[in-house]
């Protein structure tokens, strides 16, 4: 992983929140919804299918690790989860946990408004709730 | 699989072209978009992570092949591949070739004005194209 970069618009618009043995969890700077992404550590891997076997394996564990922990910490109505990459050209998957009340509920969140983000304390809760989850001692963040 | 049922707006919106072991393959009735999709026939389950791990894996497994499939199929710029499933309670993967020259390029494709149903030639070759990479004895279509 030595030569992996960050993209710097992942890097711009999210805060790193730690890594699992693939991938970094980050948290989108937005406020409407608790959203993660998963960026494997793998430069210049723009597809899911691109990894080799194993790295998809360990990507399928890190995306589970993560949907549960987030099931628990925000009882979310459903969970969306999206490799889209588009715009950003590094492979990243977004987990994000939505609910009927949110403000683009039922449609996708991308494009939806500008982001509004986190105030200081709300998004240390936000961390706190999930990291605390990932940290049982059966996921290996 | 005997209990499992295809969600009726699905069964409306798309043509069943097969089976995996796991998942049926559907390909959406939009030729904007070569659109397909994925549905574990696993009844009542709406999230990825609420598989068992052996479906988990097969599903991961269905998804590579189609991706590859599609890669070889289409060479779109992208593929968009994501379980959102706001409307739709039962669980289903779309993959989803994208390409610069498309309508709602770099947008998520959801929500883009009405869907363009195939013409039936059109459709016939979409799924040729598909049907016949998936064909490879190295996938278990």
């Amino acid at each position: 992983m030595a030569d992996f970069i960050l993209h710097p618009q992942l890097d711009r618009d999210c805060h790193v929140l730690g890594s699992f043995p693939l991938s970094l969890l980050l948290l989108l700077d937005d406020s409407r919804y608790p959203w993660f992404i998963l960026v494997p550590q793998r430069q210049g891997i723009r597809e899911i299918h691109h990894l080799s076997g194993a790295d998809q394996q360990q990507l399928l564990r890190e995306s589970t690790a993560l949907a549960l922990a987030m099931e628990t910490a925000f009882s979310p109505d459903k969970l969306n989860i999206a490799a889209l990459g588009n715009i950003v050209p590094q492979l990243h998957v977004h987990h994000i946990a939505r609910f009927i009340s949110d403000p683009a509920w039922p449609a996708p969140v991308w494009g939806e408004l500008p982001a509004e983000p986190y105030a200081l304390e709300s998004r240390q809760r936000v961390t706190e709730k999930i990291v605390s989850q990932l940290s049982d001692p059966s996921t290996a963040f």
